[in-house]
């Protein structure tokens, strides 16, 4: 593939560990990021310390703070940014391109209010003339993994087939593999929704549950955020892919993970605005599971784990009465995706 | 359910845990086994220490060595012996029973040389005028957790809907819950070829790699077996269930699984005769390993992760040149089951 300009939106820990897969790969990149102290961080010392204590940047790798600048040449735009901003970023993004480009993201979210997927903003906000289909890259990926370029596999997939497979060569190489897939809806779910699940078996481990449990609120909730992402318009077999079980159990077995370890302080009894507090920052599962449950209600979907978490998490449910009253529904046949 | 005669053959681990499952339900069971010592200490000390080392049986367990004894007034047969021992066990009960049972197994293997299911086995030596439909029952479920009555969910399938609603009511309390599924085929499958997996997850921590790794291989280990199983004639959608999915999670991710032991200590340079030699017992995912590559290679199912083990395992090729081959291979779609 001939060497690409790629603009990769937010700085973060993904964003940053992808610039330096893009720059293994011999592509020119630039991070945008809105902390002039930290685009200063990578552009003189070669570092992000805020997300990686110990490592050391590829010089090749530069920042800055000027959009337009960012834009200017670029062939290909990665989105990397928080779920909530998403849409504005979007926006300037759209008044400032003056050229088409390829269109990535790689966020994991639904909007708050209008529980939309990061691609459906994106394309309300950029021009079609402006870009091709928006392309995900979703799965198991812990970026303090990636970023020492040890083993990881992900799933791109967009509407057009095209566009996945050139996000796949963009970023493949000997540690980092693509496998591409059209299940947009699919690949987006997944990513969102598994974060409900990591909070759902942190709380069976703080209340004292073992592996059997574990397996089995993993694999129920593999089960019920299929039938909503099915009813949203997915493919079941999306779920039992990298995006879907890949990035379940890194996040569901993890104790690295920030949901799993908030539903681990919620299982002990701890109360949820204090988790948050101690944290000092933003557990996604928590807003994804108010969206998930406002869904399902609209969409008349039974999720009895996320509903549960819910009422646990915003209704004071006593934890362990929850998982109780799951053990006691009615039981069931498997696999009810049609 | 008004209370019934269970004869459980085998009381291993499982056999022993199902045991006092089926007692708590208010079931008369009666272990079959073939070690005199051993049904004495289940009869006279309540204990099974071979298994269970601090656990005290409910005294209402019975157990015996005269499998005429044993069926004489059983409703339901539960088969929880070795895979290799299937079939024998099989004949036995074929000569001895006068009346029509229910059969249920929880055996998870393929035969070795004819690669046949544990219910086609039991469909070929029982006649079908002595049982109903086979029913199988598996998922993730360590039996030292299911013994405490823990939190434990499980699949039953049978080709008969109605079986598996037997199996399911049998089985079903308020810490043990059963989910049916008609997809024999799958369930089966699924049990016996996530040992494979799990020496291979347990082989990529040996060898050094981390989370995002080991999720990778589960994933595209579980797209493999969905591979081989569908060409066999299951459903694919069961392999996103608690007999797929589910149990690959626990046996995948815990180092208490002998299958993942073993992976580990092949990934960290032991030899596979000291490794089998260390442990003193069966490592199941080796056998099946043998079984499902030369499955793969008769149906032409592409297993890459299924061959690298096996080639690792019985021809000599290095951990890590075989990750490394695997990695290199050309980038691919996902989910491709049909």
């Amino acid at each position: 593939m001939i060497s690409q300009n790629i603009a990769i939106l937010g700085p973060g820990s993904w964003g940053t560990a992808l610039s330096q897969v893009l720059t293994d790969n011999g592509h020119h990149v630039i991070l945008y990021g809105d902390s002039p102290a930290q685009i200063a961080e990578i552009n003189e010392q070669h570092t992000n310390k805020r997300f990686f204590k110990d490592i050391v940047l590829d010089e090749r790798i530069h920042a800055s703070t000027d959009l337009k600048e960012v834009l200017k040449n670029a062939d290909t735009i990665l989105f990397v940014v928080p779920t909530k901003a998403t849409r504005l970023v979007a926006k300037q993004v759209a008044r400032v391109l003056d050229h088409k480009v390829h269109i990535l993201h790689a966020s994991k979210g639904l909007e708050q209010g209008s529980h939309e997927r990061i691609s459906t903003i994106l394309e309300e906000e950029i021009p079609a003339e402006l870009r091709g289909e928006i392309t995900v890259v979703s799965g198991p990926s812990h970026a303090e993994e990636t970023i020492v370029r040890d083993i990881t596999l992900i799933s791109a997939a967009s509407k057009n087939q095209k566009d996945a497979k050139y996000a796949q060569e963009l970023l493949s190489n000997d540690y980092m593999r693509l496998y591409t897939n059209t299940d947009v809806v699919g690949v987006e779910t997944a990513g969102a929704l598994k974060n409900i699940i990591a909070v759902g078996a942190g709380a069976l481990h703080g209340l004292g549950f073992g592996d059997n449990a574990k397996a089995a609120i993993i694999t129920r909730g593999l089960a019920e955020i299929t039938r909503l992402g099915v009813a949203m318009g997915a493919q079941p077999l999306t779920y039992i892919g990298l995006s879907g079980v890949g990035d379940l159990i890194v996040t569901g077995t993890s104790k690295h993970s920030r949901n799993w370890r908030a539903g681990d302080a919620l299982g002990r009894g701890e109360k949820l605005a204090d988790i948050e507090a101690n944290m000092g920052m933003v557990i996604e599962g928590v807003s994804t599971c108010k969206a998930a449950y406002e869904l399902s209600q609209a969409l008349d979907i039974e999720m009895p784990i996320t509903e549960t978490i819910y009422k646990v998490l915003y209704e004071g449910l006593e934890p362990r009465k929850g998982i109780l009253g799951m053990m006691r529904r009615e039981a069931k046949q498997e696999n009810e995706f049609d």
